[in-house]
């Protein structure tokens, strides 16, 4: 039920809207935040996980882990989350029995990589950014696509060329074959400072999938331009992740120096943010609610 | 191994420092941040681990739930990890299987504290805070002294007596009590805006063991009034939560509104502050040395 | 949807047969083996569970491990699974807590009972048994039945009156009073030797809810007469877990007493007997057809 | 503490024993049962865990299930624990991640085979059994060395070069490879029917470790024989795992087509029996002895 409604709202963003905005999350209070600040969908990112978990971003932790962080958010959620699944954790048979999972789970959407497993992250200096062939991670999105039950669920094919130095032509090659495999979206990264290539392959691609970006290197690219270009989906990855290493940062050094907390200059939120956020006050209501109804059975006066 | 010398160095900082300095945490991140900065030892805190899985602070999150978190921040830190366990998840064969646990996960000590299960959090308004009797909490004492294995594992008993209204008597008299049922130390906690209960606690009550303190509400707190009144433990429970969610949602009600992330003014963390933080170079080097020894080997020319 | 399929299979079976046959399970193996041989439903029991962690049935096992199990079984099984949930873990914010995890993750039903929490086997010799009043557990069925989202959902109300001593009396008065807040069924549990007080309740009892019984102790028991009693729910409970515990225990013995597997006379299945179990040659269909789809799209000649 | 005396353990035995007995588990109580008939050791198979998921054994569940199995059987036993960890789950980096990981729980030793990952069981008709390279799997041999802090923490490198076909040469030399890269132990597959290949590559090969075998289609092999060959230690993977199959399998359909459970002629253990296993009774003893300490401190009379 709850995956129907998540799955289908998601594809009905993605047709009505000229642009899907969608947020960073690593637990389910950043996902909640994602939701309370009006973004469309919630990014479960593998980066700012392993970030949280402080292991590096590269296939360290496992399915499991991840398929909990995502889940965590979509039990919080109303709004869809999109899980990134890496490189699906193996092969063909994996992806299957990943698909089935995060779908019967809940999630609205998918995402995976044609690079090599184990995976480095995309924005390492000197990272490993080897590319599997087109033949193997289309059957990937194959064994994806047939282990689908709702046809809204979205996997999602992410293009690595450009990260792995493969050039235009191979990107735009292979986000041909992945949308003739069966994928439901292309996500087509980059590590350039400036959106150009980007542009330059939303223009150049002839397919019918929405185009989705992340655009952390090229954050100065602008909103309107990226409607212009039709990409329909942006990324808005790692900021939270960030921002709460940012500011927890500060918090702590000012702490460790100071005399008395409310020397702190620091913003921290008030315990009554932190409760409305996680609906203490629900609580209340219900045990109130509950008081009536036992009181209307006759067990209190 | 581990679980040894993390006791140890809990019990040695308690006997060698004026006060020692617990930093809040939620996951392996805020726990790695704890330790960065400089603090002593990490409070795996049950209403910051609420909050990042967005449900009440309300017995509702599992001892499952909790120990996963501070499992995940004793595998990542050199520092103690202290594990609020809030009422022991039971009765006193739930706190035996516990204490079994934690110790054997190699986290330094757990608190528990003397109110009903299930439990709310002490600093909300018109909250529940009965408390059990003190038979029945010394009862989980004992049960969880009986099954440490490392004479350094600590059970820090939390009194709740100021804050339910039981009154300055009845935290003297519990605490004592709780001392003599094989308590390692006293979390007496407080609500009130300013710290003058907490130094009367601290004055009148003749016990041998450390006096440890949270203060959220009475954050204007001077260290050295906490060390002139001879508190031996500080906990700084949620200024992190607090500060991570402060910025996570300035940042992304700042994306949402704007064009482009690089009229954001709210700062967030390099990539390469994350990076540095979840060790993605270690595997860069490790990958050095590996090939080192091949080559050794003879397996690379 | 696969929610809303489940609980209406076993909402349809309750009403269009004479009685439902539930399988205990504890892992997804023995549910599958349950699903196999014709059940109609599969018993995610706490005391098989807490057997399997070797830990005692006496909430030792949190929500979580309980659930996880449960979950496990679901994603495997077409029939319903009916998952026991001891006392509800908590209050009734916990028991609406669970309700909305359970349902949402798939599960056709819950069993909660009226014993207190720390509870211990009901089976156990000079086991504890108090009961929580009756007040107290309308409370957590009224919480459950708010928090459901499925109507075909099922709260199974345990009675434990005839366990703890309490009489019929109370039995009948609780069961009464259990269908009035919203219960779906009424689980009446004994621990005689012969089933008469069973009958007796049964037909006592004016409600409308199905009744189900666990003949562990009776298990003299006959199918017609249960019928007869109009007894609409049997579980079996424990039988698989025994049943593995004793041939476990019989076939260690003779390999640790014996020169080689082959003298072996307790009976094993055969290693392709596990491998349809798990359904291993999915794969090398799924492998097949996935060649075909590469054919066809030209990846393979 | 635990994990020194469980690596120990596990090499004095190996060091003292003509042969070392290990029983194959899939969950605490499996595991329990093969310390209490009295083997040296406890297996936590892939094979066994990935069937009591119901799911194949091709790489489908995750490091996280795998380790959370075996976790909960080194948390029960006294006996050492030996991890099934297939292929490493991905390249040297996931190694030396995964080794820290069982070496901080307590495990005592864990076993990687040099298959190519996604990896399909052994004795899989027509399985894919393709090796990686001796390159490949000397730099996960050497990460794993590297990680270890313990140096009676053992690695058991598993060959598959006689399962894969490539021969007794190949499987010779890379025996003596892993050797030299620092492995700790030297597993030998086979899936013939009689021990000749087995027995061939234990004479022929000149190294120094302990040499494993799983003897589960060579059923016919003698314990004698297998020690005049030099073989340390031998591993009884799944019979456990077959034997649950076959018994549950037969008392399912028994009570199915029964009128009465009486009837049931499979034998299955008593409640008491089980009780026993998961100590039921031990909490009734602290329960008394707590009364006692709280009868000393005055609280009961």
């Amino acid at each position: 039920m709850t995956t129907i409604s998540k799955t289908s709202i998601l594809r009905k963003k993605l047709e009505s809207q000229s642009t899907v905005k969608v947020g960073g999350a690593f637990d389910a209070m950043s996902a909640k935040l994602v939701e309370i600040h009006g973004f469309d969908a919630v990014w479960a990112g593998s980066f700012a996980i392993s970030a949280t978990h402080a292991v590096p971003d590269a296939s360290i932790l496992t399915m499991t882990e991840f398929f909990d962080a995502a889940f965590n958010m979509t039990e919080t959620c109303k709004i869809p989350v999109i899980a990134d699944c890496d490189t699906g954790y193996g092969g063909p048979s994996n992806v299957s029995h990943m698909v089935k999972k995060y779908e019967n789970a809940g999630i609205a959407a998918i995402c995976i990589e044609d690079k090599m497993f184990p995976k480095q992250n995309s924005l390492l200096q000197n990272g490993r950014n080897d590319l599997i062939s087109e033949k193997e991670f289309v059957a990937k999105i194959i064994a994806g696509k047939d282990a689908k039950q709702d046809k809204n669920f979205m996997i999602i094919a992410r293009v690595e060329a450009l990260i792995s130095g493969a050039g235009m032509d191979e990107a735009i090659k292979r986000a041909t074959a992945y949308e003739k495999a069966g994928a439901d979206a292309i996500l087509i990264h980059s590590k350039k400072k400036t959106p150009e290539e980007i542009f330059q392959f939303a223009d150049l691609w002839k397919g019918n999938l929405p185009i989705v970006i992340v655009p952390t290197t090229y954050d100065s690219v602008k909103l309107d331009e990226i409607i212009s270009h039709k990409i329909k989906m942006v990324i808005y990855a790692n900021q939270t992740l960030r921002a709460a290493h940012a500011s927890m940062s500060n918090v702590l050094k000012q702490i460790i120096n100071s005399n008395s907390l409310s020397e702190i200059t620091e913003k921290i939120s008030s315990m009554e943010d932190i409760f409305n956020l996680q609906a203490m006050y629900d609580i209340k209501t219900k045990e109130k609610e509950l008081e009536d109804e036992l009181k209307k059975l006759g067990y209190i006066n």
